[in-house]
């Protein structure tokens, strides 16, 4: 298995999972109709063949599932035995209860194989992804760009106006806690798994590439119907959200292999960063192990390529149907605060990024040609990065961004009612607004000029020049914000103009301590980590996370509803399950 | 003006209001058609009565409000003018355009009135009120009561089933933060106020009791209804969030006034604590200053008194269509935790206190008999008190107690359909759930034994007794909740089974340090605070607030709303305001 890097660690077998006989899918697990998906039973112990017998609601597998599974003796030296039948699928909707045992030995799970309307509701579905999108990112974004006066908001949020919305879970297979793979891989195949993971249950077998998979949403849509795809994001492609729209694997750091997954569906449109895993080994830059070029593999397939904000637009005008490839930065593209205003971070390097409203319109002009119709997701990533940085000025910055981006959907939309727009994150953070911070107000320490209840008054943020951006994040009487967990940082009480916040660095030791870079800011103070020393930014948090929606079959998202089954409501939408004859 | 006590501080003349000049109801104010408010106009400085012109759509305003102000040359030697009529109501529903100048200066608000159907959608309305409710909140009380297995709920909050939400605004006309009176009002009368205010607007008139007032529900549904009223809360009946119902004042101190307000609307059942603000001064006990002794007034206004849970119980079964008192305590209601579990805290002095489950099942059981139907705000107070204490572990624990009462609501709407559910907090806090602690991690520091990601794994709460409450919080495998803004304290990572947490201790020149009765529990780490030194625990946060509502009327929560146009939905769902003829 390959070694993960970053705060997300390294990924284990998990325990439990050798001790006792798992049987995949998992119990509860609901599938779409006609999906295609991997049946794997693991046994705890090496078992003879004639031993095992596995029953769907009390006949064998092999009726239900139309084939007979592979066994293997002792499955990648786990010292046990496992039967794996990939690729089925299961048409009539209905329970069904899965027994498998061997000898003494037995478990039991229950499936839900659910159907869906034969008529589509919705003929596109424009799915916004805010990573790590958290209450708190509206709230601040509505105040610093809309303004509040005595009380209420001066003006509304684009998704403001979303008509429902419900409460998310965002936990795990393997724990309450979550990440941006396996959420996303949720909402993209119905299924949860474990930490990193896309499009895989986490099992005991030894290569990524061999977990028991799920079928992707954009596999689906290329089985089922003939919509277009398009992928867009401000991260690199291969990150965890754009990733969950095709890729299978245990590791969300398979990146060189999920380039090549993205490739196998041949989105219509896919727009972001991460040229590196594009490029052969060979070419500067390239952070790949291998000769391929998927740059020249897309253009092969009758893409344009831009990249920059301008060749982007160019290639939309030139090219009105035809399939755009946008690679806009090596790795992630800047801020979008670093990208308008203080043109810091890697922006001299990549001086031309466009931003995700920018995108957005350009991909909706592209993908609305298809009379079919089509599912776009636009993931803005910063709102989680920065998150994990502490830096909330960019985050809330870019969440603005985020919601022009709505904004341009929205005017889609409107004009072509027949679209379900949904807005969600994959997770939360632990940011809330606590209230202002008054650089006029007397003290010697900044503590002391933090303001709340009444004393919190207002901000002072202007849009002068009415782009819907602040004109500045560094005003004297700023929104604020505090993290509930963080590593070693100081705490400066003021936006990082010059670059991106590194709040902790490496100590040589495998921890992370305070970034002495911000030790002078003055009135910073330092603050001890409460999370693991070892983890060198503020983690996620396990609230529920709010999405909101509008347009056909919005009305099914309502109360509280695991991230798995926001896929249903996609898909039902969509019809995309086969009809009975 | 009276000295307000605690971490709300000194509310003092808003800076703005006397310099400029003001008009209440303030601008974009919505009034329900037929409500009662009062109209001032503040200029800035002494003016002449024959230079003043007020207009209201460019009519003088004695024909749309049917009277004449009154003038004050120097309104509480302000050394400004006013003119104040009270106790008016517009009728018409519509858009209306108040202009008012003296001379040279003027100033220009504009006001929605707003009428509601004829036909009431409603029978009855149960409005659950959970003091400082956060996402986290919800989130915890999931996991601790139910479980979660393989990343699924495994089981769902009585709240989770609610069909329809919103987001909503909590900030004020003084501030862009909050607190619990004025958002509990903005529900409750429609109308945004100042921190600390109940039923007022924030103006400069000296008394507390001299604001513009407008109308609350608890007067609406007497004016217009022949329905029961209900206030259910385990605060203090005086505290914000019920005094709100029925209260006007600019200051949620005024608990003496506050009861005698209550006394005035003469809810049908009242139960909570705050008996000494019920008792006449020569009772040992009393916070009153005057001889007034609520308790006999009420009783010789046809009221059974309550004073524990059994007696409550009685009460109930005896007098099935009377009115019902229930005074469990002479301030706050302990935490359903001590309560239940630990019976630390008061209880010992107060050993039979019900639990809000019971209250509401017993308001339920009085308030159906009226044919016309009841109103019934049920408060949990605790989850906002634990969670300025940081303490929580109880806050959570009175979550899943602030649900139990909700799924008495709901089997009462499954008997009852007419009837409408709203659960909504009236702001939120910076808690968030950051992952786990796990006392049998290695290491030294606690913070080692925190897991996020996968390494947080699944709690290790159980219910045995099956009672939908964790036989102990005090596990070994914890969630770990973090609080964004916090005074000096220390970090126990454990629940504190001896009483209710005290973060905080006053030092003797007006700040709060850190209370040292912690600082020996093993593995705590002190916290030194990120707000002002003089403020004794974590304060509220600005993020939106979540609404969950179900039942008639409820389809209309969408979106971003203000805290103000709740009172709106409520309003219409039972038709309150007078059809044209």
């Amino acid at each position: 298995m390959k070694k993960l890097c970053c705060a997300l660690a390294a990924f284990a077998l998990l325990p439990g999972l050798v001790s006792a006989q798992s049987i995949y899918p998992l119990d509860r697990a609901t599938i779409l109709s006609g999906s295609k998906f991997d049946f794997k039973v693991e046994f705890p112990t090496i078992v003879a063949p004639e031993d095992i017998q596995v029953l769907i609601n009390g006949e064998s597998y092999e009726t239900l599932l139309r084939g007979s599974a592979e066994f293997i003796e002792n499955e990648d030296d786990s010292n046990g035995s496992t039967l794996i039948l990939r690729d089925i699928s299961v048409d009539a909707p209905g329970s069904y209860t899965v027994e498998a045992r061997a000898g003494e030995e037995g478990a039991t799970v229950n499936w839900e194989v659910f159907g869906t309307p034969a008529e589509r509701k919705a003929k596109n579905v424009i799915f916004f992804l805010g990573d790590g999108l958290t209450v708190a990112h509206r709230t601040a974004a509505r105040i610093i760009s809309k303004g509040n006066t005595e009380g209420k908001a001066d003006g509304r949020l684009a998704l403001d106006d979303l008509q429902y919305t419900a409460l998310i879970g965002t936990s795990s297979q393997d724990t309450i806690h979550n990440d941006s793979a396996n959420t996303m891989a949720a909402y993209m195949t119905g299924h949860k798994s474990v930490v990193n993971a896309l499009g895989v249950y986490g099992s005991r077998a030894a290569s990524n590439f061999d977990h028991p998979k799920v079928e992707t949403l954009g596999e689906a849509l290329r089985r089922t119907t003939d919509m277009s795809i398009g992928i867009v994001t401000n991260t690199e492609l291969q990150d965890a959200t754009p990733a969950a729209v095709a890729s299978h694997t245990i590791s969300r750091n398979d990146k060189p292999e999920i380039t090549e997954m993205l490739f196998a569906i041949r989105p219509e449109v896919i727009m972001g960063g991460g040229s590196a895993y594009f490029l052969p080994q060979s070419t500067p830059g390239s952070s790949r192990k291998d000769d391929q070029d998927f740059i020249a593999k897309f253009q092969e397939a009758g893409y344009t390529l831009a990249t920059s904000a301008e060749e982007m637009r160019q290639a939309a005008a030139d090219h009105t149907d035809g399939k755009l490839l946008g690679l806009f930065h090596t790795g992630n593209l800047d801020t979008t605060l670093d990208i308008r205003q203080l043109r810091k971070g890697t922006v001299e390097t990549f001086p031309d990024q466009p931003i995700l409203a920018d995108m957005t319109q350009v991909a909706l002009d592209i993908l609305s040609k298809n009379e079919d119709g089509f599912f776009l997701m636009v993931e803005n990533g910063h709102t989680d990065k920065l998150a994990h940085a502490l830096d909330w000025e960019r985050a809330i910055y870019d969440m603005i961004a985020f919601d022009h981006a709505i904004g341009v959907a929205r005017e889609f939309q409107q004009a072509n009612p027949d679209t379900l727009i949904i807005v969600v994150g994959d997770h939360t953070h632990g940011m809330s607004i606590t209230g202002t911070v008054d650089d006029d107000k007397p003290g010697d320490e900044m503590r002391e000029k933090v303001g709340t209840y009444q004393r919190a008054g207002f901000t002072n943020y202007v849009d002068e020049d009415g782009d819907g951006y602040p004109d500045s994040m560094d005003v004297s009487k700023r929104l604020m914000i505090y993290f509930g967990n963080f590593p070693d940082h100081y705490e400066t009480f003021r936006p990082k103009l010059d670059g991106p916040f590194v709040p902790a660095v490496a100590d040589g030791n495998g921890n992370f301590v305070a970034n002495e870079a911000y030790k002078d800011v003055p009135g910073a103070v330092l603050r001890i980590g409460n999370i693991p020393a070892n983890v060198n930014a503020g983690t996620h948090s396990i609230d529920d996370e709010v999405l909101q929606a509008d347009g056909p079959g919005a009305e099914n998202f309502r109360g509280y509803m695991e991230n798995s089954d926001v896929y249903r409501v996609i898909a039902e939408a969509l019809a995309l399950a086969p009809q009975a004859e």
